[in-house]
């Protein structure tokens, strides 16, 4: 059975929202995961419906929001987020889950959980949304790692093409480079190297490489994998986030703010917009999960509702599955003895 | 009478588009613009309506899309770019603006036109919208200098906000700097420096520096000027412009696709859809002015059609009229025998 372990008091809505998500998640499940909620007894036993398939660990303390987070990690040691953290090491979960602060479980992940031998920086994986289909795509780091090196984003390359084949069912993704410009020659200094490094990983058989790929097409469908240093993918993601909000929310109030005419047109396409928004809301496609470490982490908007937690919960049942940490070190374990 | 040398020759839809966009902005004018175009004659001659505030200069020689930019601008010395750069240059005309290869441009305006004083590193200028008004911010640089220190974007600072102040009247511009979140320890080490920077810049009554903005709030008016290294900027706009576009198209799409309520509802709601559809649309705000030169130089996209040069003609003109590149050689110069 699979276990999840989840920071029950991380997130703005939190336990509430966590709580509720599990338990939508548990009963959409076939009694095949255990939830391991870590925090406040006696808030999160008041919220709890039903305890089936569903564990509660004892947490005193919390991190917040705007904790430091290496200092919050060390001193809290009884904190929701590192008990849950502590129960992965420990072999008594698969994966660890939390809507709280980011660095903290960052922080966490690294010096609780641990790397993986071989991987210098994990890099952060998110999916995002294609018109085309409903697969997306997925970038990696999308925020890990904001001082990226070359080598660092060659192995983001690796581990997305491995998260695509092992949890996203993609036989041979394709990988493209974030870049600014489609050119084999554009982008600065390192951008240019890693394409080179990543060219040669394509020549060799390694990477189905498809060369620089733009921020502006990434929604259509242009690539599976969009590999990229943590500052540029952090940009480009929040830019596209941003925008297609903007959108929304601009039809939204020219509806509201209009006329008859628009009350009714707005009424009518209601559920093609309800379908559009849908399909660009980010927090249905299960957080981000950071790749690199013993045991997968993910992690979900602070803002987290009970829904989001659901869609998380369910992306984690399928990376836990998916026996990801396997099968990287399988890879670059062998890629370390060639070299 | 304010001169702005056009390159006929440059875009997808050139000469027929820049020549219909030329005739547009001279007929919405008030005969206090001549605009010469650069190019071939026996191509241009014929499309020409009216010859009125209109002069035609032949240019045997053109520099394609995909020429490499530095040996393109030196070895075809009769190109209708590198004409229309000279004319410039020589102080026959104002403001050189092209739709054409963007690389070549940049080079000419480099070489042929010459860098200000004092600047390092020309940046590109745009202007987005944002939903709250009609004014948008500015964003500098979005993509001149992929490989832009600390200095540079210090100086793009500078720059963005005179441009601010003098074509768009804003009085105090909020400054902003581009970033992976708003604290003030965000970013990588490059971005660190350009805050604390920025934030001297700030504390010293220079820049009304408002900190760290990310990508995500940008189109919601968080800031006027939007600082940034034209490698992040570059995804920052690309993302944004990617995935508006992305949305409007999956509302088209579905009511394309749709029976007859989504085909109804999108007759009730298209005056909404089209405002927002024109807010949206980049091609509006007048193309992309590279700052720093000499003369100031305008870059619309390739293709670009009749009505986006004549938004590009009618911000250039306001552009030449604001006297920008004396405003600043002044505060440059100032800025220069203070340090």
């Amino acid at each position: 059975m699979i276990k999840i372990a989840i920071d029950a008091m991380g997130g703005d809505y939190a336990p509430q929202a966590i709580v509720e998500g599990v338990e939508l998640a548990r009963d959409a499940s076939h009694n095949d995961v255990e939830y391991i909620l870590f925090g406040d007894q006696r808030k999160i036993e008041p919220l709890v419906k039903s305890m089936q398939n569903l564990r509660i660990v004892h947490a005193p303390e919390v991190i917040a929001m705007d904790d430091e987070p290496v200092r919050a990690v060390k001193k809290k040691k009884q904190a929701s987020l590192v008990l849950a953290a502590r129960a992965v090491q420990a072999g008594e979960a698969d994966l660890l889950l939390s809507a709280g602060n980011t660095g903290a479980l960052m922080v966490a992940g690294l010096l609780i959980i641990g790397r993986m031998k071989g991987i210098e920086r994990p890099g952060l994986v998110v999916t995002l949304p294609v018109i085309q289909n409903d697969q997306g795509f997925t970038m990696i780091d999308a925020g890990a790692n904001a001082d990226a090196k070359v080598e660092n984003v060659i192995q983001y390359a690796r581990l997305g093409k491995i998260y695509s084949q092992q949890v996203r069912n993609q036989a041979n993704p394709r990988i493209g480079l974030i870049n600014n410009g489609t050119e084999a020659d554009k982008g600065d200094v390192a951008h240019r190297k890693m394409y080179e490094a990543l060219s040669a990983l394509g020549e060799a058989g390694e990477l189905n490489f498809i060369g620089n790929v733009e921020a502006r097409d990434l929604l259509t469908n242009v690539t599976d994998v969009a590999v990229t240093d943590g500052f540029t993918g952090n940009a480009a993601l929040k830019g596209i986030e941003g925008s297609a909000l903007a959108v929304v929310n601009m039809i939204k109030a020219s509806i509201k703010q209009g006329g008859l005419r628009e009350k009714l047109g707005g009424l009518l396409l209601k559920p093609a917009l309800k379908r559009i928004a849908k399909k660009m809301d980010y927090t249905r496609y299960g957080g981000s999960v950071l790749l690199g470490l013993k045991a997968p982490v993910i992690k979900t908007h602070g803002n987290s509702d009970a829904k989001t937690i659901l869609y998380a919960l369910q992306n984690a049942k399928e990376v836990a599955t998916s026996d990801l940490v396997a099968g990287i070190a399988t890879q670059f374990h062998a890629k370390q003895q060639q070299d």
